[in-house]
């Protein structure tokens, strides 16, 4: 099968690679029909993920088809549409149990695994350990194009902004950044009733995209930021500030936003220390929250998306065949030149249709 | 009457004052029979509080008698044995109704305001605004040396270190510096199960009263702490590392010591900006905690008290008259040295006894 | 001034009394701008309340006017323009400080004594008991029949439907009983992210305002009905099933709705005692609700109105004037024939319009 | 081997079978080291559990030791020493994501197969499905004769009693009926800081037993009782009552008992349906709530056994060896006359001891 795979710092290539087969009982064979690229990808081809070694196949998103399944499995069929999320879940573990399958400690103390730890879903078929409790069937009603973002994107803007922000009815919330994880906080925070929502970003086509997923208000990040978006509340802050960009400035930005007693829920990558202002925070009665997906909330993002209440396909910018997976990733790594949020990948590279 | 008035930074006298009068039909008068001194009001004697002015009666924890009551008053009587805590609650704003009265927007944004923003508790007697919805009755079979430590010190434990850290049964607690409010912590992680408490500290006498006061472990302070602690754990950390000094290096402690998808529950004070490992923390599902003292839980601390559950008056190491007050400032402002955790003022400067 | 005053079982008359005054430091007095009927003043007319003696104005839900207030005072002025809830809050008592003001032990057990154990609403002016704690000011952008039908209808269907049935992103609910209060809950489910809401009634018109009012289904109450909508399912029930109409027929109804797992929210009104499934229900893990209105959700409920999220006008069918007050009675006990919800009396009799 | 079989309606036999097999990769097999008797074993032989046909080896609570594991099997090895819970979790439906295996859609809708739909622990040897996802392994410090009441007995206890309960610190609990159930929430309400824990029941040695396992307050049952409960709080009732009989009558009484706001948790199992005074509940804001057992909390429960925070061996009161199991019957099915609470069935005989 062809596959992308990972040469080092800066070098990939879509070639020739032996076909996935089944290792464990408990794994299936997907044949891979949707994927897309993420924006850890990039980090990745740049070296900044040590644990990517030379030969792995990228990826950690997809859509596709089971052609074989391990003895143990119970819950999938050959034949089976099913959405490969982007962490693996044991099922077993103290983590799993909990739902917190991000630090599924029986694949390796970190659920995320493929094009990290295994091989990955940007090629045409992935191996998927642990299928019965990892992988989702795609009900009917629910497009592949919408479907793939709900292997990462998704679950990430609801999962560490929305749910860990502990969005209530009647709350404003703030999103720090306007890329695919602050859109996703954008489409899905209503589903816990928000009144308002304001999207902030330097990025005029990102604030459109905002108001056009839902965001009550979008304001152009710099100096008067701030004071604009508490203008938009009682005076006193929004009750959730999400920080969706992953550097030092924008989360002292979210930290700035939030109201006594309010969450800032960091959705952002980091990868250097923050000072922040506890001098200031220690009073307020804030709440800082972080970290990675557990795609456990995939059943509740299916189910909205099949009842018409999420419309997922609006992230997908820009389409691509299998065969100019290259070219998708230099569009997605230029996104704001190319006005592209998230890019989907698939046999025809049709442009994403509803079903 | 005679008060403890502040002078400005580092200058302070028991002296006569105008006797506390009503002011508002919301009001009581409460004659001061016990009151105690907080790490707060050292702070304030250092100059480090600018809203506190010369002029100001110190102290914001009282048990007392209610001597005048007014026109609006509904809840309480003259003669009432009440406690005076450290939190004012209008009972009608936002903050007020959904339970965080340390942010009280009637009384100025803050709902402590005794010793603060109007006079406080180290005086024979004091005015005690909106007390329908502030004062609490102090049940038969609670002592007024018991119940001055719910005032501000066990909420504190409880409310900032226990609830906020969501402590659930079987968890494992640590908690870093072993004073007053870490104790506190110590006394209370067991109303919600914890199942090892362990105390960190670089003081004997603190770490000898932690394990006294129901800690099962008790680390000293130093280089190998944090390794010596995740040892008494799986090895993953603790579930909820609470911060009771109010250091930057503390918190990095705490931040260290706890487990994917614990809680570090911030209980301590900070005078300045504190660096976080974002880098290393976003991907643990971690969450930060900080806050103000609500004073909430007391109708809870007080029935566990009542019941025996919670010997609250073991926080007491040393007692003074009213006439003694200085002296209680010497002793407490040098608590190490004089293996004191918190003094108690009252009528006959005799030590706190069980009922 | 004009009231509505009862007589006894079947009596009631328009009539000339005195005017409101206030009587302690902490009431206000309150023009009634206007107001509207409910299922409870039916059944007290019918004698079912026994609490309530001959002389008693009537009516528990206002939006009007200051007028007069308390020295004690604080939170609104003469003019403000005011929501008198259906529930007092004294603020201060245990069931006030957990947000259960229904059961507030200060004003009698029962936070409900308007047109019950105090004079009510059905009036042109009221005295309101514990104001500061109990009314709420109505913001810019919300008509005072949108606000009416917050006093009492809509935190109902929003309190003892959607939150007590805990109804979460992606449920299903449905609603037994499409008359006002059920109609509230299809007005609110949204909020937390129901992504069906299934209607159940014997009536045609109450089915098409249910669908018009956001329900996703509607099914005629008859043999079929259960069937019917568990077949809306996957087979097993739905998550949350709220009964709204108070006879032990439509409660078993909703109890042979639910899933494994699932809650029945009782909101009707029950007279007699129900034989419940027990043999069946026990193995189920199935929660049953119920209670009063508490009112505390009415800052939410106001928010999600003013920007736009709840049309609460649409509960209101019909207009009438203050001096229309009994012919207003006459229609609404006849809701069924006359395709009436709610009723809206205030000074010029004007159909319900958006601000 | 040797196993307990059912014979159809009063007959049984500890006979010759042939020894558990390994049937799915998913499976292991286990010796049986100890087991026990549960209520609901008594009730199969009385013929009242339908779906139990003849043939059917019963029991579903075990510790042993794994003999055999199937090829998927990756968290036990063989000699682990295992509890078998009463609950087989599939842990990939619905239900075991939302941590309800009670209601496990793979193994046939109901947790609960062991002794049920396939054959059960009181036997040699037993074979375990989906074993990964339902063993659990016994911590070091835990004896067999521990570890075995969280089979079902204290998981039962604690899950439907205490935590449906919502049991919080410093709520009152009262327990209608002191058998091994009510006693198993005796055991653990405190691991939630319930201030009282009141043990109602006709049965002086089970009320006895009550105060020795941590209830504060034993009262006999009969026509005062509820007054006498009463009177132990405020007047208004209990914050949490517990059903643990499974009558008409004490599920009445446990209504009678709980105050306004609080719930009644039913842990009986119920043969026929229950009138219930709606009529005066649904005024008072009460949930009742019900369910079979998910062992979820085992975790939980082994930590707070581990660290002697719960004497879980008091349940056992008789010791039988496997040749004795029909004597161990006898015993148990006459359990008032005889004293007994739950019976211990291991290799020795033995009467339980602590590690």
């Amino acid at each position: 099968m062809k596959a992308l795979v990972y040469h080092g710092p800066g070098a990939k290539s879509w070639e020739d690679v032996p076909d996935a087969t089944l290792q464990e009982p408990t794994d299936v064979v997907v044949r891979v029909d949707t994927t897309t690229i993420c924006g850890t990808d990039l980090h990745i081809l740049q070296g900044d993920v040590a644990a990517v070694t030379a030969g792995r196949i990228l990826g950690h998103e997809a859509v596709g088809t089971v052609t074989e399944a391990g003895d143990a499995i119970r819950a999938f069929r050959v034949g089976d549409r099913v959405l490969v999320p982007a962490v693996t879940r044991c099922g077993r573990c103290g983590y799993c149990l909990r739902g917190m399958p991000s630090h599924c400690q029986t694949v390796g103390g970190i659920g995320w695994i493929f094009g990290h730890l295994i091989d990955g879903t940007q090629a045409e078929t992935v191996r998927v350990p642990f299928a019965d409790t990892s992988l989702y069937a795609v009900p009917e009603g629910v497009t592949n194009e919408q479907a793939i973002f709900l292997a990462d994107s998704l679950p990430t803007g609801y999962e560490v902004g929305v749910l860990a922000g502990n969005v209530r009815p009647g709350d404003t919330v703030a999103v720090v950044g306007a890329g695919a994880v602050g859109l996703s906080v954008v489409l899905t925070a209503g589903l816990w009733g928000a009144s308002k929502v304001v999207a902030i970003d330097t990025d005029g086509f990102r604030l459109d995209k905002a108001l056009e997923f839902g965001a009550t208000h979008a304001v152009r990040a710099g100096p008067g930021a701030v004071a604009d978006v508490i203008a938009l509340t009682d005076g006193l802050g929004v009750d959730v500030a999400v920080e969706a960009v992953g550097h030092p400035e924008t989360l002292r930005t979210a930290v700035s936003l939030v109201r006594p007693g309010g969450t800032i829920a960091n959705a952002g990558v980091h990868g250097s220390p923050v000072e922040l202002p506890m001098q200031d925070m220690w009073i307020r009665n804030v709440k800082l929250t972080m970290g990675l997906v557990d795609t456990v909330s995939i059943p509740t993002l299916l189910t909205m998306v099949a009842n018409g209440r999420i419309p997922a396909e609006n992230l997908g910018t820009h389409s691509f065949t299998f065969g100019q997976m290259e070219e998708a990733y230099d569009v997605f790594a230029n996104a704001a030149e190319n006005h592209a949020l998230k890019v989907v990948i698939n046999q025809t590279g049709q442009a994403a249709v509803r079903p």
